[in-house]
C-alpha cells in the first residue's frame, strides 16, 4: 500500500538550525495545511542528495553546492527554498595549530572535510597559492569534524561559524581556554566569492515528486514558513518547544548554536538569483558543473510576498560578521536590518 | 537516476542496541559484501512500518508486534532476523507514583506510551483486571517516555528494562534516590503470555524489494552478523567504535544501556518459530491480526548454521530477570548460558 507521507531527510543530525520543520512538526503547522510529514535524520551527510535525488526519499535539506552538484550528477533535485542564507563557512582552526591568516600554513597540514566538496574547494584554492592538491591532507570526518579537532587527529577542518566554531568555543571555554582561539579561514574570502551562498542551507526535492505534488510542495513550504515566523518572532520560546521534542539536545553547546544560528534563517524562504549565479559559477570554476548547466531552483511553491534583494549584500556581509561577534560575546537573538533595492 | 544503495531506518534515535548496523558501516563490513547502505533514523516510531512498507524506504528495524501489524495492514513487511530477543517490557513507573504490583492501582493513572501499542495492549489488560480503558488516561509520548515520567506529567509510561528503566534509574541515582524506586509492570507477565516476545526487535525488510534483491540482503545479513559477532566477543572495544561515531551518545547513561543490552542480543539472528506463533497468536486476542493471519517472517537469509531451540524458555526468561539484576548491579556484561534441545 502506498502511503502520503511526505519523508523529509536533514541534511546532518538533529541540528538547532532545524528548528523550523520539526516545530511544524510539533506545532501541527503540517497537520493543519492537511498533509503528513516523516522527518528523517541522516548518519551520514553524503547519503542526502543521492537518495532523494533517486526518488527514494521525498524532499529533504541540503547545501547550494551539493544541490547544483546532485542535478549535475543525474540526481535531479531542485531547491524549493531556503532555510539558511549564507552561513560564514570555512577551514575551522585553533590558534596553536600552526595555522595563520595566511592560506600557504595549511601546506603539511591534515585538514578535515565532511563529505567530499570541502576537498575539492581546498584543493582548488591551493593553485592560488602557489600548493598543490598534496601539500595538505585531506581526512574526512563525516560529522565529526569538531571531534577530530579536539581529539587532535586533525589540525583543522571545514565548518560552520554558527556550528563548529561554537562546538570549539565551548570545549575551550570548558578548559578555561579563550574563546577567540577558535578562528576561521573564510573560504569565500580565499576564493574572493563574495558570498558564502555556497553554503546557504536549502529546501530542496526530488524532481519528479515535485513535479507529481505541486500542492503538497507549497502546503509543506507554507507551513515551514509559518514555523520560521514563530522563530523569528519569539526565539527562546521556540527553543523550549524545540529541547522538548528533542531532550538529548538541551545543552548549553546547542543553545549557542541556535542563537548563532538565528541571524542566517531565511525570513522569507526565497531563493536568492544572485547567489544562485554566483555559486553555480562557482561550481564551473570547480569542475563540478558543465558550462551550459542551468541552476535548479524556483520560487514557485512561496505562496507570499517575497522580500526585495539586498540593495548591499557585500556590505550587508560586514555587518553580518559585526552583529555575529556580538552574538558570541553576548548571546541572545539578532538580526540585520537589509536595506532592499526599490 | 536510480541508487544501489540500500536504505535501512531505525526504530527509535540512534540507540545503544543499535550498535551492530553502525558498525557494520564504520568498519566496512557492508563494504566487504559489496553493498552501499544509508542508515537513517526517525523522528517519530510510529512512522517506521508505514514508510517500509510502502517501499519508500528499503529496511529497517522494529518490534514483532508492529511487524506483524504493518503486514495486516497492507504495509507489507517481513521480518528478515532478530536484533533483540524478548527485552523486559511493561509499565515503567516510580515508587512514589502510586502504582503498586496490583494492575488495578493503575486506575486514574496518566499511562504513557510511545505510538500506538501500548494502549492497545494496556486496554486489552483492562478487562482482565475489572477496568474498563476509561479508567486510565493513555498519553501519547513518541521517544520521550522516561522525559514525561521525571518532569512528572505521566505517572508511568510503556518501556524497556534495557533503556527507559535504565534511563530512569540514573536520574534516580544523579538525585541521591535509590535505583530500585524503578519498577515495572511487566505486559508479558499481566497478559499471561510466557515472553516478551511481543518486544523483540527484528530486522525487516519491504517485500517487493526483497522479492527483487535477495542478494543484497543476503549480505547485508552477512555484514551485520559479523558485526554481531564483534559485539559478542569484544563488548567493550565496540562500544567505543560506536561512540567513536556517535560522539553524542558518549554518556554514563548510554554505556549502562549497552550493558543492560549486551544479554538480549540475538546470536544467531534467527527469528525464533515459537515466539512468532505466540505474538500472533497474542495479535489476534488483540484484535489486531484476523484469525487465518499468517505471520511474516523468514530465516532464508541467514546463511550460516543456526542454534537450536531453547530447550526450557521459561526457566531462561527467570534466570534472565536474575542475570539482568546482577548486571544492573554490578555492570559489566554477561550472556545466558541457553541450553538447546537436542
Amino acid at each position: 500500500m502506498s502511503t502520503d507521507k511526505i519523508t523529509f531527510l536533514m541534511n546532518w543530525h538533529a541540528t538547532p538550525y532545524h528548528a523550523p520543520v520539526y516545530l511544524a512538526q510539533k506545532l501541527w503547522y503540517f497537520q493543519d495545511e492537511g498533509i503528513k510529514v516523516a522527518l528523517l535524520e541522516p548518519n551520514d551527510p553524503s547519503d542526502v542528495t543521492e537518495i532523494i535525488g533517486s526518488g527514494k526519499i521525498d524532499m529533504g535539506f541540503k547545501a547550494m553546492i551539493h544541490t547544483l552538484a546532485a542535478k549535475a550528477r543525474n540526481f535531479p533535485v531542485t531547491s524549493i527554498g531556503s532555510l539558511l542564507d549564507e552561513p560564514f563557512t570555512g577551514v575551522v582552526y585553533l590558534k596553536d595549530s600552526g595555522i595563520t591568516t595566511d592560506f600557504r600554513s595549511l601546506k603539511g597540514k591534515k585538514i578535515g572535510y565532511v563529505g567530499e566538496f570541502g576537498k575539492i574547494q581546498i584543493d582548488e584554492l591551493t593553485k592560488y597559492y602557489g600548493m598543490k592538491p598534496t601539500d595538505y591532507e585531506a581526512v574526512r570526518c563525516g560529522m565529526n569534524v569538531s571531534k577530530a579537532i579536539i581529539e587532535g587527529s586533525i589540525h583543522a577542518g571545514i565548518g560552520l561559524e554558527n556550528v563548529q566554531m561554537v562546538e570549539l568555543e565551548e570545549w575551550l571555554a570548558g578548559q578555561g581556554r579563550p574563546r577567540s582561539d577558535v578562528q576561521m579561514l573564510r573560504i569565500d574570502e580565499l576564493a574572493e566569492l563574495g558570498c558564502c551562498c555556497f553554503c546557504s542551507i536549502l529546501y530542496i526535492a526530488n524532481d519528479k515528486f515535485m513535479a507529481e505534488n505541486p500542492d503538497k510542495i507549497r502546503k509543506f513550504m507554507k507551513a515551514v514558513k509559518r514555523a520560521t515566523d514563530y522563530v523569528l518572532a519569539s526565539p527562546s520560546e521556540a527553543y523550549e518547544v524545540y529541547i522538548d521534542i528533542k531532550p538529548e539536545m538541551a545543552s548549553p553547546v546547542n543553545r549557542k548554536i541556535y542563537e548563532r544560528s538565528y541571524a542566517y534563517f531565511s525570513k522569507d524562504l526565497k531563493n536568492v538569483q544572485r547567489d544562485w549565479e554566483k555559486v553555480a559559477k562557482y561550481g564551473k570554476r570547480l569542475g563540478v558543473l558543465d558550462a551550459d548547466f542551468v541552476p535548479n531552483h524556483t520560487n514557485e511553491f512561496l505562496t507570499w510576498k517575497l522580500e526585495g534583494d539586498s540593495a548591499d549584500p557585500t556590505g550587508d556581509q560586514k555587518r553580518m560578521l559585526a552583529l555575529q561577534q556580538d552574538v558570541a560575546n553576548k548571546g541572545g537573538f539578532q538580526r540585520l536590518d537589509v536595506k532592499v533595492v526599490a
